[in-house]
C-alpha cells in the first residue's frame, strides 16, 4: 500500500473558519484520494460538517479544541495566548511531532509564522524563514519570495532565499536547474540598492550545480515568467504580490462593464463565455492561493484569510504537491551539498 | 493674451529619440494649442521632423546639441560627460534659467534625476526628491510615490511625500484635502516596518490642514483607488509599478488568447470588439505614462523610454497639467505653512 499524505488542519483559520476549511479538504480529498486529514477545532462546529460527507469522514480525524487564534491578534500575544492550546498550533503541532506531513491555516499570517518559527526552528543554515508563492505566469508558474515574512533582507538572506525558492522550483516544476532573478528597480547592473548588487555578484561566484542565476529582473518580467524562481524582500514581495491582485481585480471590473454597455457587446459575451470563464480561472488569486513557508524543520502552508472552499483546496494542493515532491529534502540537499550557501563574505564584497 | 505654456524638450531621450519625441510634441499641441516647445537636440535629426509639421513648426523653437545621454549611461557618467551640454541638460537649464516652465524627457531615469538634482536643488525643507506616478485605479486617478528616486525611507522622508504627493493630488485633481495610505503588508497596525508605523504616527500627530491621513493600505488598494494618494519608499514603488504594468500584459495576452479559440469566441469578440478597445486603453500602461519629479525647484517629466509617439505626448500633457495647475506653488504652500512638515523628532517616535 503507498504511504499516505497526511495533512494537519487548522479548521479555525481564517475570515470564515470550518464552514470553509471543511468543504475545501473534501474537494482536495476528491482530486488526491491518497490524503488523511489530522483537523483540529470546535467539535460543535467541524464535527457536523465533516459527518455529512462520508468520503471525508473516512479520511479525517478531529481533535477538538475551543482555543482560536483570532484575525487582528498580534503575533506575541497568539503565542503567549494560543502557543499550547489553539487550533493553530496544534496543527504545527503535529508536523514537529511528525504525525502530520505539513500543516494548513488559512489564519492570521504574523501569528501562524511566530509559532512555526517558535515550534519548528529553522532549519540548520538559515536564519529567517520565508514565504513564497506560486505565481501564474504567462510560462507557467514561477516561484517569488518573500512574499511577507521577513521586512528587510542583507546580500547573505537574499542569497539564502535564492536557494530556497529554487530548491522549491526543482520539487514542484521538475527542473534541474531553475533561473533564478533579483528583482530590482532596473535590469542594468548600476542600479538598486547595494545588498541586491552583492547578492547578485555572490550568486554569480557561488555558480550552484542547483540554479542558474541569470542577473536582475523587474516587476514586468514576473508575469512574464522571464525566470523560474524571483527573490526580493519580504516588503517589497508583498507589495508586488497585493498590487498584481489588485491589478488584476481592476481589470475583471473593467471588463464586466465595458462588455455590459451595449447590446452588441452583451450578446459577443455570451458568444465567447466560456473564453471568459477560463480567463477569469486564470486571472483568479484564488486559483494561486497559498503561501509557503521555507526555511523551517517542517513544511507549514499558509492560505488566504479571506478565502473560500474552491481557494482553500488551492492551498491543501499545495500542501499535498510539497510533500510528494520532497520539498525539505531538496533544500536540505542543496544547503549541505554547497558550502557556498553559507558564502565567504570577504571574497564577494568587492 | 494668455500666457502660453513653455515646455522643454529633450529632443534626443529614449530608445527611439526625435522620432518619437516631435510628433508626440505635435499630438500635445493639437490637445492644447497654447503650447510652446523648446527643443534640444541634433538639428541634422530634429529639424526635417519638425519642418514637416506646419502647426508645430509655428510653435517650437530648435536648440542644437550633438551631445546625448546614453540608456545605458551611469548617472554618475552622464553628469561628467554630458552636464554642460547634452540634450538632457539643456531642457533642464531651460527650466531653471525659467526660459520653460517643464522639462521633458524619455531618457534614462538615473542620468535625468541626477542632471535635475544636480541643476535644480531640493526645494527648501526637503532633502531627497522623489518621482510620483498617476496611477489608473477603479475610482479615477491616484498620485502613487515613490517610484524609483530614493531607495529606502526613513519616518521623515515617508513624511514628505506624503507632503509633495498630496501636494500633486490637490494640483492635478482639483482636491480641497487628498486622502492618503501608506503602503505596508497589512492594514493592521501591528504589522510592518518600524518606519512605516513610525510616519503613521507622525501624519496622525501633525494633522495637516492639506491631507486626510487614513492609515495603512496594501498593495491591493492602489488598483481599488482607496486614497488618492499612495506612500512608499522607492524599490517597492517601483516594483509595484512595474508589476501592475506586467500583470496587464499578462491579462491582455491571456485574452487574446481565449478569445481566438473557437469560432463563437471569435464571432463574441468580433460584436464586443468597441468594448475591448475601450478596455485596452483604459489598460494600457502608455496612458497614464510618464513620472513627476518632486522636490526640485522646477518640474521635470520623466517619460519611459520605450514609448511610441502617443505615450510621449501623454507625458507632455502631463507636464502641461502640472505648469497649468501650479503643482510647485502648492507644494511650496504646504511646507511653508506647515512646520509640522519638519516634524519634531522627540514627539512622535514614542
Amino acid at each position: 500500500m503507498p504511504q499516505k499524505v497526511r495533512i494537519a488542519l487548522d479548521a479555525m483559520g481564517g475570515d470564515v473558519g470550518a464552514a470553509v476549511v471543511v468543504p475545501g479538504a473534501q474537494i482536495s480529498l476528491l482530486r488526491h484520494p491518497d490524503i488523511e486529514f489530522l483537523l483540529f477545532g470546535d467539535r460543535a462546529a467541524v464535527e457536523p460538517l465533516i459527518e455529512s460527507r462520508p468520503r471525508l469522514r473516512e479520511a479525517a480525524r478531529l481533535v477538538h479544541t475551543d482555543v482560536v487564534v483570532n484575525m487582528d491578534e498580534k503575533p506575541s500575544q497568539a503565542l503567549r495566548r494560543g502557543r499550547w492550546k489553539s487550533s493553530m498550533a496544534l496543527a504545527i503541532d503535529a508536523v514537529k511531532r511528525q504525525e502530520a506531513d505539513v500543516a494548513v491555516s488559512a489564519g492570521n499570517t504574523g501569528a501562524l509564522m511566530a509559532m512555526a518559527k517558535n515550534k519548528l526552528k529553522t532549519m540548520p543554515g538559515i536564519e529567517r524563514p520565508a514565504i513564497a508563492a506560486l505565481w501564474p505566469t504567462l510560462r507557467g508558474e514561477s516561484v517569488v519570495l518573500d512574499v511577507g515574512a521577513s521586512i528587510g533582507a542583507d546580500a547573505h538572506h537574499l542569497f539564502n532565499l535564492a536557494v530556497m525558492g529554487s530548491a522549491m522550483a526543482r520539487a514542484v516544476f521538475g527542473l534541474d536547474r531553475p533561473t533564478v532573478g533579483l528583482l530590482n528597480v532596473g535590469v542594468e547592473e548600476v542600479k538598486g540598492p547595494k545588498e541586491v548588487g552583492e547578492a547578485g555578484r555572490m550568486l554569480r561566484d557561488a555558480d550552484l550545480p542547483d540554479l542558474e542565476y541569470v542577473g536582475f529582473v523587474e516587476g514586468t518580467d514576473i508575469g512574464a515568467g522571464t525566470v523560474d524562481v524571483v527573490v526580493t524582500e519580504g516588503l517589497a514581495g508583498n507589495i508586488a504580490l497585493k498590487t498584481a491582485e489588485g491589478t488584476a481585480r481592476q481589470i475583471t471590473a473593467y471588463m464586466r462593464s465595458a462588455l455590459g454597455r451595449t447590446w452588441r457587446s452583451r450578446l459577443g459575451y455570451l458568444l465567447a463565455r466560456q473564453a471568459f470563464a477560463t480567463l477569469r480561472e486564470k486571472i483568479d488569486p484564488g486559483r494561486a492561493n497559498g503561501g509557503v513557508f521555507l526555511g523551517l524543520n517542517g513544511i507549514v502552508i499558509k492560505s488566504h484569510g479571506g478565502t473560500d472552499a474552491e481557494a482553500f483546496a488551492a492551498a491543501v494542493d499545495l500542501g499535498y504537491d510539497m510533500v510528494h515532491h520532497g520539498l525539505r529534502a531538496k533544500i536540505e540537499q542543496t544547503l549541505a551539498r554547497e558550502p557556498a550557501a553559507t558564502p565567504r563574505v570577504g571574497e564577494v564584497t568587492s
